[in-house]
């Protein structure tokens, strides 16, 4: 059997598309409600796999996902792909001279957030292993440490995916954070590269335990120095020579899965040697962003959602599910991280409120603790029941760091005004050619007949002693209302332009009324700021003013305002 | 066995690296001398194949590339996944609003260009399909309908490639060509679907023969209107409400699996499902360049190189090669086609020399033939010897119809000024800074001490006449010498800015001496342009008046002009 049949071709493709299908569609939800994706992806295997449609509709399940036979060995290779390119992506966002930058606070707090809850979670799994449940074939001194490191690692990508929605990445707390969660990063894979070897699964290598050890160290000093040293003369000339991208995105692939073939003979897992490539290209002051968005966006949304997916195919979550385990771990992981991050960020000397903060959002631990969970069970150091436990743990610390953080910081998220329109909200062709006509003709939309006037009056008198022209072609008139507790935003076009006394003179082409509650004053200035936030490149008002649809005008918003984060 | 083992993996990272790796060197190579990619890519599994590396060191071949057990099912799983990829890129380039603009021209040519070559190839097969070394067990019929396609598509890609390459693209010439290789595509996949509906695969959906059909051509007919009317109205939806650009890449994948899933079923190959819903999604006005772009450059560079490459090594080209057979498909396919486009661009009024132009684009065949070959192949409508032919027919095709337009055309290939500099004429800091010790400068690495007057003497001369300053930071000053025949090209940078008299008053930080030959009018004007469309872009010129080595200079030039080419 070297070949798949046409009958296996068609269930390959059938069961990629409905993994890749409902880890999108899960993982677009969960970011609805403010969550990482990742969250809703694992839940889409759990959905598909043995834990609720193996249970509904067996048959479904065991066609789309067999255990046995070409099919399951085809998506096997798949995600062995899939999480060796993500971790290569992990590894490209780990930037050491950001962790150089700020290294006292780094390292104090890096160190502490490790150090703490790796002991404590060690002392428990050496002296109450049976306590977390472990095989009892399985070593002690193993088993501990793959404890300990479990406990001590963060998630880098969903802490800065966290911080920047609250606005504290370029803060000083935010960077802190940053470095510190990408040092545990770093930390805790070779940590677990050395568990690994340990168990001596290296029967390829046919290395003994100490010369997989050894290896695995060389390898890292290696590609921390000489090739990142390489790669700085390599990536210009690949850039000058070869094709474009296609010559960076095939070499960094090549390189990548060339390291993950190496460790993985050495016995440290495919994983381990793409995400120190990772490092070290991602380090490279030759690396173009465009690059690294390339990779990133095709991984990210291809082949991560299909990983995480996989996992929640892997065991049921329901039958291996014990409360006892899960608390148990929740509280080992968390408490250990909470008094590491904070006693250290104290002694660094921040400010209580923000060590805490800093606390908070170490604790997450996202896709890293799972993907840990996932290689220490498949090499057997963990049963199903703390593997189920471990991914609980990840994704309840990562739904929860996020507002905890907030609420400590009591910071808000930022405003956008287009949160507070909508459909009927939106009027694509402006009847009006005069400002105060235009207004009349918004604040029906808001208002109904009955409400008109109000609204209309109050933004009037405004805009008569200031015209509400911000210039570029866009006008913000704005109107209170006592009984209001909530804005109300409304949009119009208009195809020939208004005149809103703006100071370039250009009339304005879109016209947006806000409508704020007259109780809080600080609400509109932060409708202003989000509308010339967006407005400020002249492309994205020209292509605003063309749409004939709230849904093409938020298509706009969504596409241009990524494109401007990127850049 | 439903898990690849740990010796497995290492076996797979390190097939699909190296298999990669050498695809995209030799197709990097190939691109170098002026060839299609796929043609260094092809080569490249033929190497690491049994062709080559299978007769030399058979040990590695069969480590690196089993032909049975899990590795191989896995790479098979691999391939299918990246060629109905490859056929989704494919069938997004099929812009139907471009055929039918250019309806007239495209049809008689298209109609004209497989009809003709359709019709002789399948006289031949069917009166002597011995000839062709026809199998005796596939029916007559299925083999001449197989044969009659294959001659008559032509390869949209490698085509389109040629054109712009040759400046082509944009005139009457170029677009009726691509509208008509289009057509091509498009009619030659639909009846090889109905081929292979015919041979009866369909064993997974149980249909009867002329219900595969039935069903084949209502998708097709589905797909064109009402799947395009359809995505028209969801894409505007994913933009406004699906992260960016996660969406549109996770919908298109998703889709566009699914739909190869189906027509897989129906028993008529996952590659056209991919294709026909790549046409209906290419089409789409809101479908945005950067999605188009972010999907293509990871399946160009990624997916069709390793698809490619594989294809060299599922037969030993070296024992299945037939010289007569090679001559005959070459003749049958080329006679064929050049006859029926030059006749029928002859009917729709062009002038004979574009007839020709057209004639020898068309007859590229490039990689659809090799997809069609490979799937015919895998039918077991044809044997390995027809199937090496047909590689051969398209790789030959492919790589001579390029010269032949350019030679019948009377084109020259653009001029860029970076091809007469390199690093010895490069002087990364200009000492001087007056204009004319800045010529002199340069005309010393270009003519050495001995010649340094002559190229200085004549430069300066024109310097004084008129200042070489283009604005934006550059400057061109310009040398004729009698006694060379190619130009040369010195480039300086200076940090500090040297006067040469432009017009927008900005000292030139770029300094850029063209030495052409006295007998050679022309290239002057074309170094020039070439110089003038690079240095167009104000951050272009920021980045190259910073780089520190002719290396830098170049990944610069090659960088800067693939994004400027893509916007």
């Amino acid at each position: 059997m070297g070949q798949l049949s046409h009958h296996e071709i068609v269930q390959l493709l059938l069961s990629l598309a409905v993994l890749l299908g409902a880890a999108r569609i899960l993982g677009e939800l969960a970011r609805r409600l403010r969550q990482p994706a990742v969250i809703g992806e694992l839940l889409a295997g759990v959905m598909l796999g043995p834990t609720v449609l193996g249970k509904l509709w067996p048959a479904a399940n065991a066609t789309l996902f067999p255990t046995e036979g070409a099919v399951s060995v085809a998506m096997h290779g798949f995600t062995v792909i899939a999480i060796t390119l993500f971790l290569l992506v992990a590894g490209m966002e780990v930037d050491l001279s950001t962790i150089w930058k700020r290294r006292i606070a780094a390292f104090s707090v890096g160190i502490g957030g490790m150090v703490v809850p790796f002991v404590m979670a060690f002392a428990v799994a050496w002296f109450a292993p049976s306590l977390l449940g472990a095989k009892s074939e399985s070593p002690t001194l193993v088993f501990a440490l793959f404890i300990g490191t479990a406990m001590a690692i963060s998630a880098l990508p969903v802490v800065a995916k966290m911080l920047m929605d609250l606005q504290l990445f370029r803060t000083d707390v935010g960077m802190t954070i940053i470095a510190a969660a990408v040092f545990n990063d770093l930390a805790g894979w070779m940590i677990f590269a050395v568990v690994l070897a340990m168990i001596g699964q290296a029967s390829s290598s046919g290395l003994e335990v100490w010369q997989s050890i050894l290896v695995t160290v060389l390898f890292v000093v290696f590609m921390l120095t000489i090739a990142r040293w390489l790669l700085d003369r390599v990536l210009p000339w690949i850039q000058a020579h070869l094709s474009w991208p296609g010559g960076m995105l095939g070499f960094s692939l090549v390189m990548g899965i060339l390291c993950a073939a190496f460790t993985e003979w050495i016995g440290v897992h495919a994983v381990f040697g793409a995400f120190m490539f990772g490092v070290a290209l991602g380090d490279s002051r030759h690396l173009r962003a465009s690059t690294r968005e390339t990779i990133d966006q095709f991984i990210s949304f291809i082949f991560a959602p299909l990983f995480f997916a996989s996992v929640g195919l892997r065991v049921n979550f329901f039958e291996h599910f014990d409360l006892g385990l899960v608390l148990i771990v929740l509280a080992l992981a968390t408490v250990g991280k909470l008094l590491g991050c904070v006693l250290s960020a104290r002694m660094a000397r921040f400010p209580r409120r923000e060590a805490w903060a800093i606390g908070f959002g170490m604790n997450a631990r996202g896709a890293m603790e799972i993907i840990l969970g996932l290689l220490a069970f498949e090499a057997g150091i963990i049963d199903a029941r703390l593997f189920v436990a471990l991914v609980i743990m990840a994704l309840v610390t990562s739904m929860t760091s996020g507002s905890l953080m907030q609420w400590v910081m009591g910071r808000t998220e930022q405003v956008r005004f287009w949160a507070f329109a909508g459909p009927k909200l939106f009027v694509p062709r402006l009847d009006s050619t005069d400002r105060f006509d235009a207004i009349r003709e918004l604040a029906r939309v808001v208002g109904g007949e009955s409400r008109i006037d109000a609204i209309a009056g109050s933004a009037v008198s405004r805009e008569r002693l200031l015209g509400s022209g911000i210039g570029g072609g866009v006008a913000v008139p704005h109107a209170r209302l006592e009984d209001i507790t909530e804005p109300i935003v409304a949009v119009g076009i208009s195809r020939v332009g208004i005149d809103f006394d703006a100071r370039d003179g250009h009339p304005a082409r879109i016209i947006i009324l806000l409508v704020t509650p007259a109780s809080d004053a600080r609400v509109q200035l932060q409708l202003l700021a989000s509308v010339a936030a967006v407005c400020r490149d002249a492309q994205t008002v020209e292509r605003l003013a063309l749409v004939g649809s709230w849904t093409e005008f938020l298509a706009v918003l969504n596409v241009d305002a990524a494109a401007a984060r990127s850049t």
